[in-house]
This record gives structure tokens, C-alpha cells and sequence, in this order.
């Protein structure tokens, strides 16, 4: 496992990870062999289903279990069991969380960028140690598009969810520059705009964040699940990490969907609209 | 106006909102006369046009124009151009804010909790000092649904948006005990689920909170716009209001969606699920 | 208006303010045509009638009107009201502070040192990125006085207010260095010492730290009006505004005297020293 | 010493302090035998002189020596060589300060009430637990005055300093109810406002709240010297002490003015307004 | 295991310990059967030896394992190595800490007071709550000894380590109130002092609080090493927890020192004092 | 004094002490002429009773007296107290403390390493501006020994204390490379162990720290009383000041033991293990 660790950590370097991240090995025995990785957005009860059912000897997630720091993992507490239940497998579990968002070339927003056809990708907020790495991308379409066709090519690019996408701003709005970010992206919506995106597609944005943006001008935003945006990762890691250990280990991306939501009921609602007296 | 000002917090009583809140009037004068009153749920430019476009002398929303403090109110900024617009127009804006949603009877949850259908609600977490006041509602269905069932009766009472009704849960969960929350209320999974809540409506959701919650179990959780689970209170204030004043004032809901998402576009995306080597 | 904003701008560098100062616009349209500007200390109720009373288009004063940052501007409130009056006479108003205290050359401690006729004069406290700007100014009087008489062309030279100019120290103390920091500048005491200066003129001295500075020895303090100490700016700030836009408004400098105390009573109370058993 | 410390103790509670306070016995043993007792507001170099000179054994300030605490008294620092001198001289420093001004009937603000000739006196800001005790005093002239004629009769009963008593409000003002506060009570506004006083008398006053004061109406300011406003206390304890010590200890008061100011300066300054352009 | 939790909380109720404390169930899963239990006071290497090699199903400690949050409990770090070998062995851990020092009559402190031979024993800072609850003890010896006979008590009756006793006081200094507090309890000084205690034991006592306690006069000091302090709690608590589930499971006291002095070189070095010049 | 203060200040410079520190001169009048100075570790009646028997003029010690800032020095304080017999003795009191521990060539640690016959030193976590001044030293024996003839040899050259010397690690553990640290240096630990040590000598360590560092591995460590570890540089700053001023003052190294533990009791105590059910 020390090798795979190894391998990890020079692609998505925890240096670049957040003071307040969690990242790295969370548990399993680095002393230990490793014959098969698996790769998931979530380490969820059916992922670590998975690994038990798959035999792998090591899960990479991208969101930590432990990000609030705990004084135990006992078997009583939802994040405790799979604790019990991967240390009983003989699983490690390793997490890449701000850092593979950060990373250059194989890192989240790379892999994002990628499916969505960008080029010229640079970091919305580029690492003072590292231009390449940093927050966010932007970069070019390869020729412009209407912001409902550019909402279209999203939907059918990354995986299907329940809620689908989100879209603010007028469909016939001609798209060039995307600024992408995956996760929650709300908080470089003024990054987008310094750098001429004509759209900032990124997930779990709010009323009022959206709402004072429009009020602002600037780019269309586009929302996706948070899901959706990071799992373009998880098969460019595991192909990195197949190729970096020239195959002498398997790779597997999880089949679960970990986007909690179940469905989506579009709204038909009355209108809005009223008056008395 | 000052007879209107004070019919307002008759209702919801400013003590009632947070300390961070900015509740109250935030332009206008107090003793100018008032014929005609719009209730919007933000002060967004469209609703100011219409403030302007209908002659309203008042402009009550749900949302705070300036919940971050300022140093001035440019006419360059979009907020500073609202209220060189309102104060040019004769027109005051009053914000109700976490004191109507704490509020009773007439308050932003007890009219969600209505629409719903809901019956016996008391407070999610009630206030110490009026326990009839306080943060959410949870009361009974007439009769149980399952959460299919409930999601569509969402989607047909309430305004609607472009995101539509998310769910998480199990669609044939049987659904007897309502909690709401409008606004962002994610927070409140918790006091739910110590209500015994079946499931939790409430608006802004974000994937790690409805992640971890469905992992510990408890109640399944219902996202609507924010726009739309605020807005049921528009017409019971505006009614309230020109009873308290015996109809000496004339009241309006605001014909303005204000939502910020203009259209959503169903996810048919690629299937999860990869592997390699 | 934005032309006139740039060049107050030019010479009162924002970026030279405080981070806890509110300078800049306050209220007014920065598309609207500018033809007259009128310089005074205080946004006070008496200037205000004199923007309405002469016409003017835009207020610059030297102290914010709204330091301590607001959630709304209502009419009913002593700076609300301003606000609206301002905006309803089609005038703005604009605020240089502590970025004028600082500025080079034309800012209000050059200002003071030259009404006070110093020569050599540079910052107390230099800025890192300018050396010619910075907090406080020290200089030389063209031939030595004793202190009586600096005190006396103090008086002279200054705008006569109620509570005329304060000094401790020993009367024929010859003076021929001299600190100065319009405003509040108790805080600069250590400084003038340290740059060998004879006496610091400054303004809202308290008894603790004049007290503890005499104890110490050191410069001869002198303390006059604060609006007495910052109006010497007005005039040179009304003057480079209208060369620096080659005369294309109308620059005038208020007549009201925004000095809060009405009048002095000389003491002639009874003497100190008592004594018992 | 012991006796006396508990008998000004017991007039001067030290709980009555404000926790940033320093207030009790700087310096001197307790069990030394004390003969005389000298009374003054600060603890100066002159002060200290004094009690050299009239050998006295105890001096009590109301002013703190050390309010900043201190990791020595060197003899090189002001303060540190006045503490050798009392130390050597074989006197101890005794201060009694927020406490003196919040005690009831023998404190700082009663005193400066009753020399002001006010009856009714009561708390400005009451203790929570002795209704007698608190900050600032207000009460009742024996018959109204105008504004004019109270600030002459300020003037008139308190000891001559430089500054003298400088007044903001109309002197023709009708006064009948003042509120005092000895030493720095700028913060007192809102409190002499609320209690219905005419005027505020107190010392300190700068320019900003002052300002902001008169903008939004309410009671007179009356601005005296910080020692002329605690300087009456200084009788009353001396008399006191020897009452409760039934003439056992001699007291006197200091025959030292410690207001810092050496003289003023009437300004018959310029006039302001200019125009230009 | 569900059963033995329960009882252990019953007699060492987690609301009695500090906030920033890390109590309660560290690994293990309360829904298996535990046949043994093993106490200890560090979840050291050696006493998880223990634990594997004895077959018990559950450790208690009276140390935390994770007092220091932790986002994993990777193999590669020494404690997350403790909880791979303890889950794999299905055991738990379980810490009773500060509770276990407030709790009344089977705590630390009763423990510790016990086998020195007190009487009359009462908490050294109660628990508001609950006053038989509380920070260390205080109680009297059956007849008063010399301090030197106390210390030669204390060094018989607690466990054996490299460190043995330290006293500070007159050897003859006659003893009869003692004070204790297992673990750090020099924080303890001056409520031992106000309980007239003639003597304070605890342990690792540093230099600088105890040099200032001398110089202040007040109980004689005396320092045990930390396990030695409290380690008569263990047979307590296997005792009560044996009683209080009627036999149904078998306790043991762990053989392991964990003290991590080695040994004690007792120091004849030089005599202090020298001189030059 | 002047002289002999300037000379302490170039051997041990004052900006090298810690933020938190209390250095220089705590009383006494640099004017006054020095003849006869006494060094100690504390500042204890013991040691003032010394200087006060010698008449020695200026007393050096390494802790601070008022490390905590007082609001004054009343005689019925025990450390008031000292500065009162100081000053009426006309000695003054010198602290150089943080500054001493970090000084090159002639500081506290370098002392502690030259007894302990340490070669090659160099701090062990360097002053970022002189990189031969820093906390703690780490250094080589002459020849390699096993950790039972090592802590034979600290025994040997430190002065004799109660609490003698305790060592934790196998006593066969070859030492060659040795980090110590004058006073409480248990957070040095993670850098002694990066620097290669064998073991670290310091004084005050705790049971937490200590069991933590046993269980991650590395260095072994050695307490001894914190008056022994620093007790060495007495003589060496008493000879370098004495050397600096060509003679001109009389040094003297106190034969106080300021070490404040009396005896000490080795326990024989009972042997730890006990089982029941």
C-alpha cells in the first residue's frame, strides 16, 4: 500500500489541500499489500458495500469521512462502523479532497473542464507556488454556443442525477468562456467574472449568492449536483494511478451513484401573483 | 406610514429576529402618508420597477437589501441604485425577515405549514420566550401519503420554479409528520428528526448535510426553491395587514417570480460506473 | 460626476486609507453632470441646507457620515435623513479621510503645516510605499519663538473656535520643530519625541495620555479644535479639484463652522488645597 | 496602615471596580503605623514631592500609578522612580478609582453633584446590586436656570484650570435637570438623554460623539477639565477618613493643580468659508 | 457490551466532565457480548498486549486514547495502530477520565483519599450540580502524623515507580487535613490552602508553581507520579462495575506499570554556590 | 549600574526573549554605583536575604519575579514585599530569563551542555536571525556511553537535588548524540528526535507528553530538578560579566538551593496487578 500512497500523493500533493482539509490515509495499514483500488466521490455505507463485495484492498475517495475531527470511531456512530467495517475487510480507505480540486492536469477541475470540451484551461485562482495548480477553471468552448445548448451539452456529458441542471440567465446568451468548479463553487463567482467567463457552472449555489449575482450582472450560472461535478475525477485518477504503477495494480470506479437526492418532481405550481383590498 | 410601521411589528415583533438580521425600515420617511403597500419575498430591480410602475408607497419583502452593513449607498452599486430609485419614488422598504419566520400565526412557517396542510403545528424549535414562536413547524397530515404522494401535493401548492422538488428518501415511505423550514433550513435535520418528523421540507439543501443525514437515518428530506416555500406568506401578511389597519390601506403581492433560476434542464447523463486494468 | 470622482481619486489615493475608514461615494449617480462641489469638514444638517441652499451637485467632506457601517438609511434616523434629502436635491456626497490625512502635498496635514508656515516638512509616520505620505507631519519654523508665541500664531491662523487652543508646557520654551497631526493625534506623542520635535499640535487630547506624556518629558503639547485643525484643507482641496479639472466646476468651501461647541467659560473657579485635622 | 486601608475600603468598595481597573495599595506595608494621610486625583512627580515634604505616610490617588500592568518599577521610568521615592520615603499609594466614582453618598459623582448644588440625586447607570451605587449622577437644580448661567456657576464652583468649561447648546436654554459624570463620561449620552437631563456635565468630550450628539438632539454638553470634575471627591474622602477613623489619622488635600494644561489660548482665528472658480 | 456501557456510565456520568474532554466509547461495537474487562490507566502498546493476549472484550481507561481529535486512525501512526489491533481482536476501549475523577464515592479521588486512610472526605472544588461530585478531595487522617511519617505512608500504600515521592515542607510539619487530586492537580493549590489542608498531594507538579506556593506560605506540597496517583481507582471501578452487573462478567485490573519513568538516579552531584572576583 | 546593565544586555540581548517574557531591570536606579553583584536561578526571600547579608548591589537572576504584570508592589505580597526590601536596601534586581536561553556562547544552554561535556553544539531549533542563538543545544559526548552511565554522569555534574534525576529508555541505549534544554523543555522533544538525539535532558515533564514520546519511539529522556539544569550558568555569567567590566565589579554565585523540593521518598510501594471475578 505504501507504493499506491506514494503514487497518490505526488499526483494530488497534500501540500495543495486547505488548512481545514482532511486529507490522506484515514485508516488501513500502509505496511500492507494492495491488489485492487477503488475509486468513489463518497465513502457512503453502499461504496464501502462495494468494497467488501468487490474485494478491495483500498477505497480513494474524494470527500473525507472524518472531516470534523473525532475523538473515536466507535461502531455506534455511522462513520465509526465503516471504520470497523473496512479495518475488519483489511481496507484502507485514503481520501484527496481540496488537493485533487487544486492539482493540475489530473485533478477534479481538469477532469471537468476535460468533459465539457474546454481548452486553453487555466485555474480561476491560480496556487502562488504553482500557476497551474489552484481553484476553478476557465477555459474556451471550441466554438460559442446559446447557454441553453451549453446546458444541454452538461446534461448529457456528466452523470444523470435527480435534479439535473439549474440554469440562470438568458437561454439564448452566446457562451464561449466557462468558468467550471467543481463542488461548491458560489464563492468564485467574482473570479468568473474577472476573467471573462460568459458562465461559472459548479454545484450546491444558494438563493441569495445567485440572486445578488444576477442583481450584479456578469456571468450565467449554471448548477449541477455536487456529484456530478466531481465524478468526471474518479476515472482519470484511477487511469493515473494504473498507469503511474504501470498496472501493477487493478483500478475500479464505484457503479453507486452517491448524489443523495431520489427524484425530482418538476414544479407545475400555481402562479405567482395576488392582491386584496 | 408610521401607523403601517407599527401595524408590522405588531405582527412580528423585531425582538423576535436574529441578532445578525437587519430587519425594520430601511429607507423612507415615517411620516409620510401610505395609500398602497407591495409584499415581495426579495428587493430585486424587477420589483422595484414594479413598486415604481404601480405607485406603491411601501415595499415590505421577506429579504433584507442590505443584510451585509454599508458605508454608503452609491448609485453605482446595485443595492445604492434601489434605493436612490425608492427614495426618488416616495417609496419606503420595510424587511420582515427572521421575525416573520419565527412569528406566530401569521408568521413565514405557520404559512408554509398551511398550504401544506398541516394541522396541531407547534414550533420546531420553539423560542423561550413565546413558545408559540420560534424556528420551523412540524404538525400531521390529514391523512397519510407516501412521499411520492407528498412531493407532487408540494409541487402542485406551491409557486412554480425552474428547480422544481427534490427528494431524498424512499418514494413509498409513509408520510404522516411534517417538518418546514422555509428558507435555508438544513440545519434543522436534527430537530426533525427529535420530532419524529417523517420528513423535512425546507429549501438551499447542499450535498454533504443531506449525505450524512441520510447515512445516520431519520427523516427523508424535501428541497424546494427558496422563493417558493417563503413566498405563501406574501398574501397572508398582505391580508393581515389591511385588516389591522381596517382597510385603510390598499395591499398587493408582488407579480414578480423572483426565484433566480430561470430554467432546469433534466440530467439524462451518462451512466456511473467505470473500470480499468 | 465620475470625472470629478477620479480626480479626488487621483489625489486621495483610497488605497492610503485606514481599513477601518469609509471613504468614497456615500450617495449620488456618478452619471450625472457635476457643476458645482462644495468642501466642508462635517456632513452636518447645517451643510446640508447649505448644498440645497447654493445648488451643488456633490458634497466632499473630510469626515464619513456613515463610519460605523448601516443596515438601511431610514428617514426617521439623523443620517438617514441627510441621506435622503441629498438624494432627493439630486446631490451626492463623497468622503476623502484618512486618505487625505495621508495624501502628499495636498492633503490635510500638508495642509496644517503650511498654515502654520513649516518648512522641511515630511510624515511622522511615513507610509511603506510612499515616504511623502503617512500620518502626522513634522517640520521647521522659519526662526525659533518661544512657546507663548507659537500659541499665539496658533490662535491666529486657525479658524476661531469656542474652545480656542490648549497648551502645556513651560511659555518660553523656545520652539523651532514642530509636530503636527490634524484630527485625533494623541497617539503620535512617541513619534514627535522621537523625530526631536518641540511641540505636537493636535487635537481631542484627554487628560491621561497629556499627563503621562508630561511625566515622561518630551514635546510641549498644543491642543486645538478638531474641525480647526482639518479646516485649513478645505481651501486646498476646493483649489487643486478646480485646477486639476481646468476649471470645469465650481468649487466653493462651506461657511459653517461645524465646530460642536457653542461657547467657552473661562474658569476662574476657586483654588486647589485643603486641608483637615 | 491595615486600619485605614479597611476604613477607605469600606467607603470605596473595590468590588464596585471595573474589571480592567487597578485599584488598592500600589506600594507600602500595611502593618506600618500610619500618621497622615494625604488626598490628590494623580499620582504626579509634583504629588509625590508633596508628600516628601509634608511627611505624609499614606497618599491616596484616584488616579491608577500602574493601570497597565508592569514587570518592574525600574528607577529609570517615570512611574518606577516614583515608587522608590514613595517606597524609601516610607509612604505607601492607596487609589481608589471606578470604585470611588461608583460609590454611594461619599464618591467622585456625588461629590461633583452636590457642589453643583443638584438634589434628587440619583444613579445615572445604577449597580445591579446597590440601586445607590453606579455610574454618573443626575439630578435637580433648586431652581431653573439657562444654559448660560449654569455654565457660569460650573465655572464659578469648580478649581480654575487652562481649559475652563466649554458648552455646546443654546445659551439660552432652560436648565433644571443635570446629569454629571467626573472623568470621562462621553459615553454617558445615550443615559443623560434617557433620563431626561438638560445638560451633561462631564470632561474628555471629543469631537465625533459630541457631533453626533447635537445631530440628534437631546441634552446640553458642558465639557470641564477631568481634574475639576473629580477635584471635589478629594474633600469629601479626606473628611470622611478622619470621621471613620474618629480622628485618629491627620488627612489633608494636595495644593496641587494635576490638570495637565499650562494655559489658553482664546482664538480669534481667521473666519471660515471660501469659494473659488 | 450495551449493558456494561450503561453501568459504567450510571457510576461515571459523562456530564460531569470537562468540556474539552474525550470521553465515552473509542472503538467497539456496543451491540457484541463482553465476557471480560480490563482496566487500565493508559491505552498503551503493553496493556493492548494485554488485552489481546488475556482475550479481554473490553478495555477501560482512565486516559482518552484521541484527547487531540483526529480526522483518521491510520495504521501507520501509533494510536490508529492501538485501534486497528483492538478492532481486529474485537475489543473495545472505553474512557472514563474526568468524569471519573468528579464522580462521587467509586471516582479517582475517593479512591486516592481511601488508601491513605481519609476521613471525612469532601470534593476540593464541588460540582455545582451535584456536591458530593466534584475536583479533588480533601478529608483528615485518623491521627495527625509528621509530615515526613505522611510521606513514607504515601510512599507504601501507592504503586511502586522509577520517580517515588517529592516533598516540599518541614519534615516535622505536623499533618492531619490532607488534600489530593490524581493526575495534574496544581491548579489545586489555592483551594487546598482555603480548605486548611496542611499538605497537597498530586502530581507532576512544576518548578514554577511550586516555588511560588512556598514563597506564599500555605500546605506543604507533595508529588507522586501521575500513575501512581491514580491507579487506586482500578480495582475500585473492576469492583463496582462487577457488583453492579451481578457477576455477569469478569474484571481485571491490568499488571502493566505505565509510568513511563524507567528508573531514578538519585543525584549527589555538586554542591550549589561559588564565587569570584 | 549604568555599566554593568549595558554589559548583561550585550551578553544576553533582550530582543532575543520571547514575546511573553518579563527581562531587564525589575528595580533599582541605573544612576546609583554597583560593587558587588550576586547571581541566582530564582528571586526567592532566601536568595533577597542573601543579598541583603553580602550588601551586594545588583542581584541577577534568571526567572522573572513579575512575570505576571502587577497593577503594584504592596508590601503584603510576598513578591511585593521583595521589591520593598530591595529598594530599601538600594540593590536592584536584574532578570535575564528567554534572552539566556537563547544567547550564544555564554547562555543557559550552552552552560548545561559544556557540564555535560558536549562537543559540536548547536541550537536546537535556531533564532531565524543568528543561527548560533536558539532554543535548546544539541551536541555529541566525547565517546558513546549506554543511557545508565550517562545519567550516572548528569547525576555527577548537576547539583545535587531532591528530586535527583529520572530517566525514561533501555539503560543499555547507546548514547552518543545528546539535546538538552535549560528549564522546561518538553516541547522540544519532535526536534530533538529530527536532530538525531539519543536523548533529551530537560526538566518539568509531565506523564502525557512523556507516554506520547515512548509510544511514537525515538530519543530517550532524562528530568532533572529545573534549578539543575540551569544552575550552571550562574557561575558562567558571574565570571563573563566579571571578565566584560576588566574587574571593576564583585561577582558572586548564590549558595542558595532554590530548587524547591525539600526530600525525597523512593516508593517501595505495592506492586500494580489485581483481579477479580
Amino acid at each position: 500500500m505504501r507504493e499506491v500512497l506514494a503514487a497518490l500523493d505526488a499526483r494530488y500533493d497534500p501540500a495543495l489541500a486547505e488548512s481545514w482539509d482532511a486529507v490522506g490515509l484515514v485508516c488501513g495499514d500502509p505496511d500492507e499489500p494492495v491488489g485492487r483500488v477503488l475509486f468513489a466521490v463518497d465513502p457512503t455505507t453502499a461504496v464501502v458495500d462495494e468494497v467488501v463485495a468487490t474485494g478491495a484492498d483500498l477505497l480513494v475517495t474524494h470527500h473525507p469521512l472524518l472531516l470534523t475531527p473525532v475523538h473515536g470511531v466507535p461502531g455506534d456512530d455511522p462513520k465509526g462502523r465503516l471504520v470497523h467495517r473496512l479495518i475488519r475487510a483489511g481496507a484502507g480507505l485514503f481520501v484527496a479532497h481540496t488537493n485533487a480540486d487544486r492539482a493540475p492536469d489530473s485533478g477534479v477541475n481538469d477532469a471537468l473542464a476535460t468533459v465539457l470540451g474546454l481548452t486553453g484551461t487555466v485555474p480561476l485562482e491560480p496556487s502562488t507556488v504553482d500557476p497551474r495548480a489552484g481553484l476553478g477553471r476557465v477555459g474556451e468552448l471550441a466554438e460559442p454556443r446559446t447557454l441553453r445548448a451549453f446546458a444541454e451539452r452538461v446534461a448529457a456529458v456528466l452523470p444523470a442525477t435527480a435534479g439535473g441542471v439549474r440554469v440562470a440567465g438568458d437561454p439564448e446568451r452566446e457562451v464561449r468562456r466557462v468558468a467550471v468548479c467543481g463542488g461548491s463553487g458560489g464563492s468564485l463567482f467574482a473570479s468568473a467574472a474577472a476573467a471573462g467567463a460568459d458562465v461559472l457552472l459548479t454545484s450546491d449555489l444558494r438563493h441569495h449568492p445567485v440572486s445578488e449575482a444576477l442583481e450584479a450582472g456578469g456571468p450565467a450560472l449554471c448548477d449541477v449536483a455536487h456529484f456530478a461535478s466531481e465524478w468526471p475525477w474518479l476515472p482519470v485518477a484511477a487511469e493515473v494511478l494504473h498507469r503511474d504503477l504501470s498496472g501493477r495494480v487493478e483500478v475500479a470506479v464505484s457503479r453507486r451513484r452517491t448524489d443523495p437526492w431520489t427524484w425530482h418532481e418538476g414544479s407545475g405550481g400555481i402562479p405567482a401573483g395576488h392582491s386584496a383590498g
